[in-house]
């Protein structure tokens, strides 16, 4: 392709609303524009890669034995409430109606809809194993659409369902897509790791995340480097234990705590650690109030809270000022177990139950109690593990100390059980003609995010470094000054010349300074460039790539062979 | 791809719903799925034909120096309220609204956002000309979705723009695009006929329609064998002369015409043809009553009445009986141009001006006028031609008598001109630095479409028939008996032979009946077959031809010169 025809408006500037280096670059190296909050397009470049990153995705799916079909992106809302999605998916779910007034919504994933396709057509456990992919636009009506395509409400995914006969079979399909998963990401050069994930809103109790490791991720992936146990935050059993059970309970007494709210002026106030206070947190749980004691040092994990409610995530949000005071019965910042004045679920985390004499507010404003003792002074429904990891928490597979990285979901897969196939009536004639429903799996890949997470983990400050397996294009000529006919002539000689060899090949043939033309092709990151310049009348060019610094004089005959070691060494095969 | 593994949900009854064959054959193939009405699935053997359509697409679009990229689907009101469109396009575009309220629509084309996108990117003459395109969902929620793929709601289209200088430019672009449609319909195998199309609501001067010729068409062709000239019967003009000038104006006469309605009953009360009678049609038209004049042996073309009007065809509605009883003051069936009791809009087909005491309704029940005269009796707007072409009409190029046939519109291409950049601003600076809306073309492909086409042109009672370059798989490999060792042996080892040669095969290794396997067979209509059956022990197989009755005995070391024989013949190369 000739950069001259090329449709590519780089940016010199940082567009204010990208946060991220991904979300910049891409913007800048005229791969993506936005049109909307969280609703991008994919210019030339950038689609070149999405297809790349589609083709590995194909190619891995397809080897392991799934189908690929398409399914329509508009869905029926009585899919959806036979599963009772259509209510529990909540805002995310974009809804329209038709001409007619029936209502549909834009697909956020297929469970149901792959589920009542194939209910009336696989019948027998001969068809079984099956699984079905395809590669599609999904739509989630996202509450902070951010970071350009890593949280953007239209997106390209890949989704497979597996429907086997029992567990036993469902396991195995697991296994098959997690392997075909790591052959995914390992060809598409992201590291990453394979994370224990919730299953939450999707149903089913086995799940994994597969995270491309980067400081902008969005999840938190707690993990261990003496096993292997590694889990995201949501999911990450807490192992976190109270000791001193043998201190003598004494007296509860209330205390006079002006302008005491937060836990920090608290513990200032009694000058006593955060771990001496017990945190009273008050939600709207779907239809209740929902009041969570922990330990006044650590955080509570709402996801587990809504697992154990049995609730979505959307149907959880920390009350406001008004139902506080109602609660309570006083100001924000004085909330306690104790004298609560409203009909409550009160949930403890287990670990209060073994501090003593831990101090709570008095649900007064201004006071709050001190030598407060689980039983004697109040009682609960007792959650076994409602916090949040932390740094440095007790890997609970081991026994050693966890560490916390920042990763970007690039992947997913699910072992949902029957779940789909009980609601939707979807069964098969076993071994004996009996009637059973399918046992499901759904494994998802982020196309359009994964582009994002490879550039999030190759770039530098100049720009992208593709690494050549999803590049936009192999290699770039660039002709330094293409006025000089020798420098021309040369440089459309190796262009050709690639191509014929089967590269893909950008040529920098446009009217422009030599420092643009270095900074563009630095911006949009082609792994491997030769540059024609000076001494293109001896055939003489420069080679280098874009993820290295060095830079060196070749003849013109070395060129292939320079570029086939780079393939080789990627493992890679010109077509 | 082994056929007992492989999701093929094939039917032996025809679907009730399903009018043409195509639509029949791709849901009894198992190649395709409805979910609701105007809504499909593509299954696995069907979405590699679209595949295979999307890539032929895609390589004479880049030959012809389009570049590929993806815009989202969902777009905003703003763009389109820009253009006009938002309320112009009216219930076809589906609509909806996202968390906060913002309206959107689901994109059924993309004028305004490619424009939008470049309109700040593309700022010099230098740029031009410029073309993109897209391989993407669209959507138009269609009154009536039939025919399947041919009708539908939401389809897989290639929307490609061009942006140029000028009219020369555009004409260029047009030209080349116009090539590159040649190219991708001749390779797809597609009989079809380039027409000359309305340009309507898309706005510009100049289209053609790609028209796939097949009976079940909605489109109707009026083409001229002598000459090259062919129109849709939408835009056609018609060359329809009134003789008999000079004859005497006769006294008007009212008549008592009890219980005739309808232009035959009438025809039959008077004794005389069709031709000598006047049909007024009632219409509202946006904010306004049209009533259209017209021969009454000759039928109304709604298309050029909303050209005239400047009105969408949505907007165009027969009155209701109501309305009519209001203008006429009389019953259904008495409409005529004379005493109308409402302001209405008159307009008058020009042919009308030519007729001599022709009969019109009276206005009023049971009434008619004869003798009436255009000029004498009444007058109104003056239309030069608001008819709709007939077989045998004259051809306006050459004289000769025209030919009509129906036909698939497979593709479009429109000369937009300035349409949409004046309306969005969209700018560029010329060689002399004065700024100028682009000068714009579209042009659209229908994918999905296509292979409902190509289907319809290629099938016989027993199931499709696939060209070679659109097939889902190149050969079949049926194995008669997979008990017998022999068959079986040679029939896994032809089709890894033929796999490992580059060849996209399928083997039929069911545990079925040999008549279901030729059933499915012709059905699915893979174009190449080997039958593995009684004389595999001696490596003797049977090759035959989709498309042929002659099976021939082979030996196996022939399979492949054949098959070469067969790929060489329709021009393709194996890969």
């Amino acid at each position: 392709m000739r950069m001259s025809k090329l449709y590519l408006p780089t940016l010199r500037e940082v567009p204010s609303e990208a946060e991220i280096p991904s979300h910049q670059l891409l913007l800048r190296a005229g791969m993506m524009r936005k049109l909307v909050s969280g609703v991008y397009s994919y210019l030339p470049l950038g689609y070149r890669v999405i297809r790349k990153i589609e083709q590995i995705v194909r190619e891995e799916m397809d080897a392991a034995g799934s189908q690929e079909l398409l399914m329509s992106a508009i869905q029926p809302k009585e899919l959806w409430e036979a599963s009772g999605r259509w209510d529990n998916f909540g805002p995310e779910m974009f809804k329209l109606k038709d001409r007619n007034e029936r209502e549909f919504c834009l697909g956020p994933t297929h469970e149901e809809y792959f589920t009542n396709l194939i209910k009336d057509e696989v019948k027998s456990y001969k068809q079984l194993p099956l699984n079905l992919y395809q590669i599609q636009t999904k739509y989630r009506d996202e509450k902070r659409p951010r970071f350009g395509l890593i949280r953007s409400r239209e997106f390209i995914m890949k989704d497979a369902y597996s429907y086997d006969k029992d567990l036993e079979g469902l396991e195995e399909s697991y296994k098959i897509m997690w392997e075909a998963y790591e052959k995914v990401f390992n060809r598409l050069k992201i590291y990453y790791k394979v994370v224990q994930g919730d299953t939450g809103a999707m149903g089913g109790k086995v799940s994994h995340e597969f995270m491309a490791m980067s400081e902008v991720g969005e999840g938190l992936v707690a993990y261990c480097d003496s096993c292997d146990y590694a889990a995201t935050d949501e999911k990450a059993a807490v192992v976190y234990n109270i000791d001193g059970q043998d201190i003598e309970e004494l007296d509860c007494e209330k205390v006079y705590t002006p302008n005491a709210r937060t836990i920090e002026d608290i513990a200032a106030f009694f000058n006593r650690g955060e771990e001496g206070f017990a945190k009273t947190l008050i939600y709207n749980a779907k239809d209740e109030i929902a009041v969570v004691v922990l330990p006044g040092n650590r955080e509570l994990n709402e996801v587990k809270l809504c697992n154990y409610l049995g609730i979505a995530e959307h149907e959880l949000e920390l009350a406001d000022e008004e139902t506080v005071k109602k609660v309570t019965g006083a100001e924000v910042g004085f909330a306690g177990p104790i004298g609560l004045k409203e009909e409550v679920k009160l949930l403890v985390d287990e670990r209060i139950t073994k501090m003593k004499n831990f101090i709570v507010g008095a649900n007064e404003t201004d006071y709050h109690i001190k030598n407060v003792n689980y039983g004697r002074d109040f009682k609960g429904e007792v959650v076994e593990d409602l916090l949040l990891i932390e740094k440095g928490d007790i890997c609970p597979r081991c026994g050693e100390k966890l560490k916390m990285d920042r990763g970007i979901e690039v992947g997913n897969i699910f072992q949902l059980g029957t779940k789909y196939s009980e609601s939707l009536d979807a069964t098969y004639l076993d071994e004996n003609g009996k009637e059973k429903p399918f046992v499901m799996g759904s494994y998802g890949i982020g196309v359009s995010r994964s582009m994002s997470a490879i550039v999030e983990q190759y770039h530098d400050d100049n720009g992208i470094i593709w690494p050549l397996v999803v590049a936009p294009y192999h290699v770039i000529v660039t002709v330094v000054n293409i006025k000089n006919e020798d420098q021309m002539n040369l440089g459309e000689k190796i262009y050709s010349y690639l191509e014929d060899r089967g590269l893909e090949a950008l040529i920098d043939d446009r009217n422009e300074r030599a420092g643009v033309k270095f900074k563009d092709r630095d911006l949009i990151g082609i792994p491997i460039r030769i540059t024609v310049g000076k001494r293109a009348g001896e055939n003489i060019v420069e080679y280098s790539l874009r993820s290295s610094d060095d830079k060196i004089e070749i003849d013109v005959d070395e060129i292939m062979d320079r570029i086939e070691e780079e393939f080789e060494k990627e493992g890679l095969k010109i077509n």
